[in-house]
């Protein structure tokens, strides 16, 4: 069972899209996944779920168990302001430290409105995650100019969607 | 007048001290600053302030305007899970772009209770503000181990607050 | 006196004609400058020119003696596997320690063949030469595919040639 | 059979000393090694086995053979000046590219003088080594303050020598 995290709490994001793509990809080679939405996170979860209030906060600790109970997570990861969104970053602040990631492993996958493809954002996720003692697989692919390259729910570059299968496939095997 | 931002939301946090220690430096110097504290966001703002919700949140405007009217800024950065706090990128992710802080100067200062003091943080922070074409002052000195450094509102280690003093002289002037 | 520093050691690179470019554009600002190409270097330096080797090799020191006595420095920088030329770092690992680049001013642009234009290579630059303790001009511009973007020595991509000509304009007021 | 690679051309490193410690932890777990040492490199191969002499120097490329049969590699990165050692950049632009480290497994383990203990340079060489498809081990250690915690080839400090037993271990299984 994989988890994919939405990387983003933006309604009906294009991440949540990508997300399930990515589900439908891990089925077409035999793997089981789950989605994980941000945009399902209690809404004050960054005042009420950390620091003091770690543990306290019944509805994210759903969440915490799931991320204790994945040993794969794939991360749809979009481009916010030249990183991934500061609502990521806050969710993993909330998890269990040392072990929510600890020895477990991750496929990174970027998405972007503009050209750059989230190279930054990816970078700032890796040290974040080796930080935590979690294993980044090392293809990190990137869809760039989302409108054009993911259209009703399909990748339209084959040179990306390619790319991403491969992760896939290897991700599995990781 | 310099904007003194203290980059974490934690109640009684380590940083709002170090931000009142760095006002005071300020002061000392001859400059006005006034500090920005993220525990006073609206508690619901990464739901509520983004994305559709841009620019309806009255309490979360105010924060906009003390950015949009501020011209330097001092970011105080601790070190959560090997960067800095989720709930800084969160915010500034709340701002309005590309505006915020286009060709404004950045002063960045890392706290932490291990020995690392958060050079990744630093690096990752400095990234963004210079996507967003703000200016990051050269010198970014970090407060390692906490604890034993930061002692009744003042720094015990005089390497550390000589290339504090010194960050604070040149940014007045950068 | 602006020098621009030729990021690569490659016989007759883009980023020497892109150097000669941004001389031109720094003249047409008023501002004069002087081309350090790494080209020029030593064939041997990484070996003859570090460590015990130090202030001993007479060809290197010439080099090391211009960038002792600038303040400004342009630096262009071509992507090679995901960051910049390795030999630009031999030639900073050769450079006085710390005084060479401490409280002087660079501006970065990259170059690539590909989309990503070296945000990564520009990043990582970022991170030495604030260690350094130099400041660097926040808006970094790069010029991504460089057969369509870059003819005949003049940039046809007028939203990259308006984003440089800013660049350089801002920097001389730096 | 495992390639550790001395992350500097520097004559009698410490970096070779912690290579040498390595390969016999490697051994006492069961696997063998051998150290590809940077400073034995030919002195001029930036400039003569690079861009237009790719293949043609017969000494360097005793050293692409030696990385084109490895599939796991040992990085030891000494920090130079916020980061690794521009020689070792120069070392991977040198090679074959896409294959040389496609797929393949690296580990890495930081040293120091001082006491960040490379965390950017570990971080610049996880960017560089995943943008060639590397998979890097996400536990990444580090010996903080060299003259300290390591002595006559020994780790002294228990904690980081657990650290790098435990990486030694699970790499060998990664």
């Amino acid at each position: 069972m994989i988890t994919i995290v939405v990387g983003t709490n933006r309604e009906n994001s294009k991440s949540r899209k990508v997300a399930e793509y990515y589900a439908k990809l891990l089925a077409s080679h035999g793997a089981t996944s789950q989605i994980l939405d941000l945009r399902d996170l209690p809404v004050d979860f960054a005042f009420t779920a950390l620091y003091a209030n770690t543990g306290k906060h019944e509805v994210f600790n759903e969440f915490v168990k799931i991320v204790n109970q994945s040993e794969k997570f794939v991360f749809i990861v979009p481009e916010y302001n030249g990183s991934f969104p500061g609502v990521l970053k806050t969710f993993i602040d909330g998890l269990d430290f040392p072990s929510s990631f600890q020895n477990k492993k991750a496929a990174l996958l970027g998405i972007s409105s503009g050209v750059m493809g989230g190279a930054l954002a990816l970078s700032h996720l890796t040290d974040i995650l080796n930080y935590l003692n979690m294993h980044v697989y090392g293809v990190k692919p990137r869809i760039q100019r989302m409108s054009a390259n993911f259209v009703d729910g399909n990748i339209t570059d084959k040179f990306i969607s390619d790319l991403i299968d491969g992760q896939a496939k290897g991700f599995i095997e990781f």
